[in-house]
């Protein structure tokens, strides 16, 4: 039976700045200039990352398991033999990445843990820290390696195969850093899993909130669209007769922009657009463009998929210019647990804080816990929204309102 | 007093076995793949098919002179001591050239010349035939350069210092190939100037017209546009809070499209657009793109560089993306003489040609001629509008009837 939260446990708080020191020592691993931080993952860096971070782990009494997808876990024992409450995130970065992406759900994870032997306190349920293999996907694809694997999602064989950016493999990478470990992958099942992340979008800074309680990561859908006109004088060709490739990749922009102002929850993003021959008296005859969508909900995503698709058609046609399409990436909407994203809510208001739901443009391993446990993920905000950036910032009082979200919604879980 | 060239003259056509023959010889000259011709000005090349044609010259009774800058003139002698009609165009070619574009008008004045002789028929005035030396300014710019010098709008001696893309210099390549002549430039007065050239565009063909009176070449401004936005996630970043360049290069193109339909005689391309990252899931924070605007009429080429540039920047200002532009050409329209569209309307119809009156989209010799003297050209359809290619093609029938108005517009001049 579990003591309740809000008597026993309620006055406890981080120490913010024993969790920023931690940030701080770890971001001096494969430290680049402009505050940075490369550490790319299965590299030397990570290595060297890992162990500081099991050597913490071992500090804090955690019994410290590495799978075989190179997954570390620190079990802080619970009073029963049940599930444990999970935390985790990663400690991969971009290349030029920033210091609390990832990291900041660990050092946080273990932050709780700290707080909690501090104050002496046992918790009913065991509480679990995590660090997942690869979780950019910068070095090695698929992203969320090493959490899909972890929940079974990705295939263990497969995934040690997989060949990275720099011809290394995984299953190698991870003998050579001393992190193919002997803990079997595929079954954990976690009581609950709570991820602390950067919001690595503008909204929570924009609009004055300290919390983001994230209602489920978008859907995406990346289509790239190869677009087939004519090359045509640009002085002597009038424009009723043109077959312009790169108008209708305008129109395409233009479209997507429009259409995603008009929709609930939709982004759209053409980041790719190059034409053929590029000179400035030559229509196109070619145009390359990639259309980004996304959506919380799948059936809206579908819609604007669909909407987007029938423009192009008839735009395309109007113009005589050809369209083919291939799909680089499609990923469902993940909906975290309504009653997670309410703990999430209610412990930030009950600290004082200002929150609001938000949804996930960008994946993360929470994604991976959520089709077999509670999962829930708390954003905190980013500086300008900037993201994969030596830029990248949260402020101190930003990161210790996140953790103490955390603390307490693991307590609600724990105890 | 000229004879009348309705009842004398009229019943004169060219031979145009004759002048295939001719074009068909000057084409083996730099000949490549695909039936088309790659001969630079004052290549090696260059310089075959300029001996080619003053041999021709020489053998139809030209007397051939060549000027400081490298043009070709060979003059028939009139009756009267008068100005020269003069026909004329160019022999070079873009790297991946046809065999008519230029080399017709040249041909075709050499073709009149022939059926004169063979007639044993003499004209009042004396007829001149010219090749201006780079044209096309594929190797050296500025384009129309002989053309240019030979009429006083460009100056010698900087024109002959130029240099070139391969490093190579005008003056001293003139001199390599033998045709830095010593005829001074620039005070040379034509009666009249007429030249044949292939359109470069599709209207005559898909309007089923055999001639086409030009009554211009059309005005040209060219502006660079860099936009400068913000780099973001393009999953995280909500659409309100964007700074898209790359958004703002699509809404740009597809005013100018929107524009140039709502406008009299307006054409309007965007033909380069490179976006930086050029990422699928990154919004641009950067964008290069070129607007080339053309009209006949100048005030209304000023209205559509104006309308532009107030939506470009309202449109960049709402988006919060940074503008700046530079102009990479501006050349004002070029009226021809009326009487002389009007001559080669009315003799097109006599010799029972479909013909329109059609602005010039591509700069020409002639254009350096018209502030001098009356100017005109004849087009001929160029099928499929494909021009500065090697699949540049113009049919036996379509050249028989433009050299046939040449022949008989010249008469009209000359008699």
């Amino acid at each position: 039976m579990s003591a309740p939260a809000t008597t026993a446990t309620a006055h406890l708080r981080i120490d913010a700045d024993r969790l920023l020191a931690r940030i701080d020592a770890l971001a001096q691993i494969g430290a680049i200039e402009g505050n940075g931080v490369c550490r790319l993952a299965l590299s030397d860096e990570d290595r060297r990352a890992r162990d500081l971070l099991v050597s913490w782990m071992r500090e804090l009494g955690l019994e410290v398991t590495v799978d075989r997808i190179g997954n570390v876990l620190g079990i802080r024992a619970g009073e029963a033999d049940a599930r444990a409450v999970t935390i985790g995130s990663h400690i991969d970065t971009v290349a030029t990445g920033g210091r609390f992406d990832g990291n900041l759900g660990v050092l946080a994870g273990l932050e709780v843990v700290a707080t909690l032997n501090d104050a002496g306190m046992a918790t009913r349920k065991p509480i679990a820290v995590a660090f997942f293999t690869n979780e950019e996907g910068a070095r090695f694809a698929p992203d969320m390696m090493g959490s899909g694997v972890h929940q079974g999602a990705l295939e263990l064989q497969q995934m040690l195969a997989t060949t990275g950016i720099d011809g290394a493999t995984v299953g190698r990478e991870l003998a050579r850093i001393g992190y193919a470990g002997d803990t079997p992958v595929g079954d954990f099942r976690a009581d609950s899993f709570i991820e602390l992340h950067v919001e690595q979008g503008p909204l929570l800074e924009h609009e004055g909130f300290d919390i983001g309680a994230v209602t489920g990561v978008q859907g995406i859908s990346w289509y790239e669209y190869r677009l087939g006109g004519s090359s045509n004088h640009a002085g002597t060709t009038p424009m009723h007769l043109r077959h312009d490739a790169g108008y209708v990749a305008a129109a395409i922009t233009t479209e997507a922009r429009r259409m995603a102002l008009d929709m609930d929850g939709q982004v759209a993003t053409v980041g790719v657009t190059s034409l053929v021959p590029n000179l400035v008296n030559v229509i196109a005859k070619e145009a390359l463009l990639t259309v980004d969508l996304r959506n919380i909900d799948e059936q809206r995503l579908q819609q604007a998929e669909q909407c987007l698709a029938d423009y192009i058609e008839d735009t395309a046609a109007a113009e005589g210019v050809q369209v083919s399409r291939r799909c680089l990436a499609r990923f469902q909407p993940v909906a975290f647990d309504p009653g997670m994203v309410g703990l999430v809510e209610d412990t930030a208001r009950s600290l004082g804080l200002k929150v609001r739901r938000i949804a996930s443009g960008a994946g993360h391993d929470a994604q991976m816990f959520a089709p077999n446990c509670p999962t829930a993920m708390i954003f905190v905000p980013s500086r300008g929204g900037i993201s994969h950036n030596v830029a990248e910032f949260t402020s101190a009082e930003q990161i210790r309102a996140g953790a103490d979200v955390l603390l307490q919604a693991v307590l609600q879980r724990a105890m």
